[in-house]
């Protein structure tokens, strides 16, 4: 009998639910996508992804060419096949995802947090592939994280190892009130929202003129910052160097826990290139212990952002 | 034929090099130790251990009967087998030890860190054994560490990974300068010599009584703090609760990376026992992630602190 020739890959997030069947040399044959948001009754939500899926799943020969099925979501945790406790889906509690659509499928359903997927992703596919040691770090609403350690994705005891975007890099009494309830959390600072706090931030204590004061304060995005930079704009710029500086400083300390081949960054953020590359490998290399110098590459992950989650989830389902 | 049924390890520290001849029961079964202090010269200190090794060799029937051996020393590289640039041992640059050793003795040769070779030693004979994901803390003249996920040393791309006495844990500009020339790092806190500073700094800020305001105030070691505080002295029981909270504060980062199922402590500070593991717990408690609480164990090594090394050393030369 031959091998099975395709994977599910569903990318599961807070607004929608991305999927896409997947060939081994990572082409999406076929895709589709249905809203997450508002769909509060789990098993409402599996009957629809899978009336989504049928025709997809017809496409290319139906169940029986479909391998597994790999989901990328918030709090999903790789030992168990649940979501646990995601503040920022529709369902409460556990939720025994993986069970759910395997029994609805016919086929294993392997479930991991988004960031750990999108490191999966990057060593199946992306700037990682070969690379056994390196640190994703995923720069979006949140900061989200995938440690690879010999080769392996590390999901500690209990499967939430992984998340770098609560550690506190700021230990002072002022630091950031982090979403999760602490304070000076990396993600409170270098995801999408933390720029546009250190946006209004910037705007609020200096004089300085800047594009970015025709914006209402409080509407101010990350995007925003983004556009303005791209023209220049002083301020902007500073922004970015703040970001990247604390980034850099913070990979400092992780590389002595696991010191990786590399540090790949993916998402939003890194759309500004050199603007916030150039302050993370300053602060990299002025604050790595000296033992590490120079030795970890710290690039921007290359693949397709629509694609890359979708793909990670794949590449998961591939190792089942 | 029959598998050897003897290991060489060997604790090489800063002032002494302490050999055993262990079998696989982690049984010593004869012991030895040279000075390393001195000896400037790596082939006459070569030469001096093996000379010293001799006689144990012999009466454990000869080097026929003996597997490999096992080194745990500062900066010891597992993937080279070499000492790279240890400030603290007589020889500068890179020293090939493994090397050195194996062709003298004919026997498979591995080197690693001292705190790697504690990790190992735990998971073999001590309080981890059965871990899959643990981080052992080394709280001696320094602060080592060793990180295990999946069953496995972690040792990174260099071989150089679990530096965790090197993390940053005080971001303020006024934090303490570290023998590594950092600010703030962990080691500069939380280590024999990080205690005896706590205990500087509180009796110059504070002006309540204490007994360790009878020993002139540059000579206080943190085995002074550790005897003040058995007899209950306010001031020193203080340091330890210092001391304890910055650390269950830098293991709640920690456990971002790999969520270990325990933590693991050794070494002199760990003498005090409760007044050091309360405050860690605490700490520990207060400042983790929510989806982290109540999970890893926070445990005192219970090996015997004069064989612990060398065993550790001893166990990595049975994985040759």
């Amino acid at each position: 009998m031959e091998d099975k020739p395709y994977v599910i890959g569903l990318d599961l997030g807070g607004t929608n639910s991305v999927f896409g069947i997947v060939d081994a040399e990572a082409n999406v044959i076929a895709s589709t996508t249905i809203r997450t948001a508002g769909q509060d009754d789990i098993n409402v939500y599996i009957e629809n992804c899978c009336k989504a899926l049928a025709p997809l799943i017809e496409k290319v020969g139906g169940i029986r060419n479909i391998k597994g099925m790999g989901i990328g979501a918030p709090n999903g945790n790789f030992y168990t096949g649940n979501i646990e406790l995601a503040p920022n889906l529709p369902w409460k509690g556990i939720v025994p995802l993986s069970k759910l659509f395997s029994e609805r499928l016919g086929i294993p359903v392997v479930v991991t947090n988004d960031a750990n997927a999108a490191a999966i992703g990057e060593m199946t596919y992306g700037v990682a592939k070969g690379m056994k040691n390196f640190i994703m770090l995923t720069l979006g609403t949140g900061v989200g994280s995938g440690v690879v350690v010999n080769g392996e994705l590390v999901y500690g005891s209990d499967g939430f190892a992984g998340e770098l975007g609560h550690v506190i890099v700021d230990t002072s009494p002022e630091a950031r009130l982090c979403g999760c309830g602490r304070r000076g959390c990396l993600e409170a600072y270098c995801s999408a929202t933390g720029v546009a706090r250190t946006a209004r931030e910037f705007l609020s204590k200096r004089a300085d003129d800047s594009e970015l004061r025709r914006i209402p304060l409080d509407e101010i995005t990350s995007k925003d910052v983004s556009i303005a930079a791209e023209h220049g704009d002083r301020l902007a710029c500073d922004i970015y160097a703040f970001t990247g500086h604390l980034l850099g400083r913070s990979c400092a300390n992780f590389t002595t826990f696991c010191s990786p081949e590399a540090y790949v960054f993916f998402g939003g953020l890194t759309k500004a290139g050199h603007l916030l590359m150039d302050p993370i490998k300053e602060a990299y290399d002025a604050n790595v212990l000296n033992i590490y110098k120079g030795k970890a590459k710290l690039l921007i992950s290359q693949l397709d952002d629509a694609k890359a989650a979708v793909l990670g989830a794949a590449a998961l389902a591939w190792k089942i």
